[in-house]
């Protein structure tokens, strides 16, 4: 298939286009894709999009599945983005997709696309966010980025869409009281599953006095908190009312265009990093850095010398 | 304390200038500790570096106390940097170091120390690498790296060390097959820990024939298994033991040094990268950013366009 029929596929949400525009994505790191990728661009804007992550065991899969089917329910389609930081050598779909794939995948409106983070190079929320942005120029309504909540990138992938939900479950106990920490900032709506469990009623609790804390502006959103039992789907209606409050008080406050221009930013300072990553390594600053390596080896000049050294060569 | 107090005092071991160095270190980003860091790079080399890493709940924590204690026996010091994902807002202590300290932190020659992977900007591996070199300076024999094994960057960690250590526990069941796909390349050492649980011997077996379908190079070492029950400090005297194996095949084929140098390569790069991504936002760039940012918002320019205007006027 040419560029352009790709991009002409795109358009009437062909599922082979989707997919195969976000394989070329993923795999090419060189400038060849940026005509594809300034196109898809301008056909962006209109999906809304959900962060869904925590810990290992959460039941973020579920709640997603779950979340889909009353998405579906509606009439609006959904695009999912799957990023497993643990997939296999072939790249190729998880098993976790795969069951999934059964339930709500037959669906010609549910797209589900998994990404390894593994060897990514940092440049995961990038492609997480690029593969984003060509399900929202295929018309999905919602594009879903589901991400464990551990590790740097894939917190980044969360925390960049409109609306952010953090999974949690009860018996997380202690764990929780980390966790809390390093998700609180990010969430804009928390996820209490399993929620039929011993202790549910005190993580309640203890989730609410620690929202009130108020991490971020005193005068934003304070994250709501819903209990859930994914498993049974109870609690998940509940769950779109909550997402569709928080996208209401995003387009009053204005606050959607605002974050998104922050996102934007983020975005392009990750694209210049990555443009002058490609570009260091020319023959002059390889040569160089061959040449001298065993200096720093030695221990007769450091790391941060040598990069000086190397800097320079770059620049001049 | 001044700088030269503080390199003076890490000459002799003296942990609150160990902390306080490393402190800076984090704290840090622009060139002002370059002299500091240059000083302690000419004094590494000395010490041997082992990557700790595994899923959540494999025990990581337990293995480097238990290990810790078995080099304290033979006289040798030992820095741990413990890096964890979740780390609360302060950036100080955490309560797993807390309780790790009542154990083996009050020993004179052993030295803990955390670092939040939360808020590193992708600057983790690097800054994890310089408190590396700041206790292999301080003249620990072993420094150990114990990282959780979810997340690109927490991996770079543990794979920058000598020897990797990747634990797992039986019941990982299905999750072992994924995670085993994300960490064989990087395991030196597999520890199956909890090893008196039920399924243990099936998963001994199903690891040993993973570690032969070598995914390195066919002429490498293949990861040796130990079976463990680290909280009954059962299997930990023959983890040493493969341990020191590996690290005397290292030696003996100049891999240590070959791998040293390859490390420092990519340090180097990131070292490079680190130093454009502090200069990319000066006047002029920020400028020309914030004027036309609402482009990209309003869907007239793509993240793309703006990112190579950008990077023009940067260069020019």
């Amino acid at each position: 298939m040419t560029i352009n029929s790709l991009i002409e596929n795109l358009s009437v949400r062909s599922k082979i286009s989707v997919a195969r525009i976000i394989t070329l994505i993923e795999n090419n790191n060189s400038a060849d894709l940026t005509e594809l990728q300034n196109h898809i661009f301008r056909k962006t804007g209109n999906a809304y999009r959900i962060g869904i992550t925590g810990p290992p065991g959460a039941g973020k899969s579920t709640i997603t599945n779950q979340l889909t089917k009353i998405f579906r329910s509606q009439k609006k389609s959904v695009g999912i983005i799957a990023v497993d930081p643990t997939s296999p050598f072939t790249g190729g779909a998880l098993l976790g997709d795969r069951i999934r794939m059964s339930e709500i995948g037959t669906d010609e409106l549910v797209l589900i696309r998994s990404m390894a983070s593994r060897g990514s190079l940092g440049g995961l929320s990038k492609k997480a966010a690029e593969a984003g942005d060509v399900l929202d120029a295929a018309g999905y309504d919602f594009v879903i980025f589901e991400t464990v909540g551990v590790g740097q990138s894939e917190l980044d992938i969360a925390k960049t869409a409109d609306t952010t939900v953090v999974c949690l479950v009860p018996e997380s106990g202690d764990s929780i009281q980390a966790m809390k920490a390093g998700l609180m900032e990010i969430a804009d709506v928390f996820v209490l599953n399993k929620s039929d469990r011993p202790g549910a009623d005190s993580a309640f609790t203890s989730l609410k006095s620690m929202t009130h804390l108020k991490f971020r502006d005193p005068s934003s959103w304070t994250p709501e908190i819903v209990k859930t039992t994914a498993s049974m789907n109870i609690g998940i209606t509940e769950l779109v009312d909550v997402i569709q409050n928080h996208r209401d008080y995003l387009v009053s406050t204005d606050l959607l265009n605002k974050n998104r221009s922050k996102h934007f930013i983020s975005r392009i300072e990750e694209i210049i990093i990555s443009k002058f990553s490609q570009e260091l390594w020319r023959k002059s600053t390889k040569e160089y850095l061959l040449a001298n390596i065993y200096q720093v080896t030695e221990g007769k000049k450091s790391p941060y010398e040598l990069a000086d050294e190397i800097y320079r060569i770059f620049n001049s």
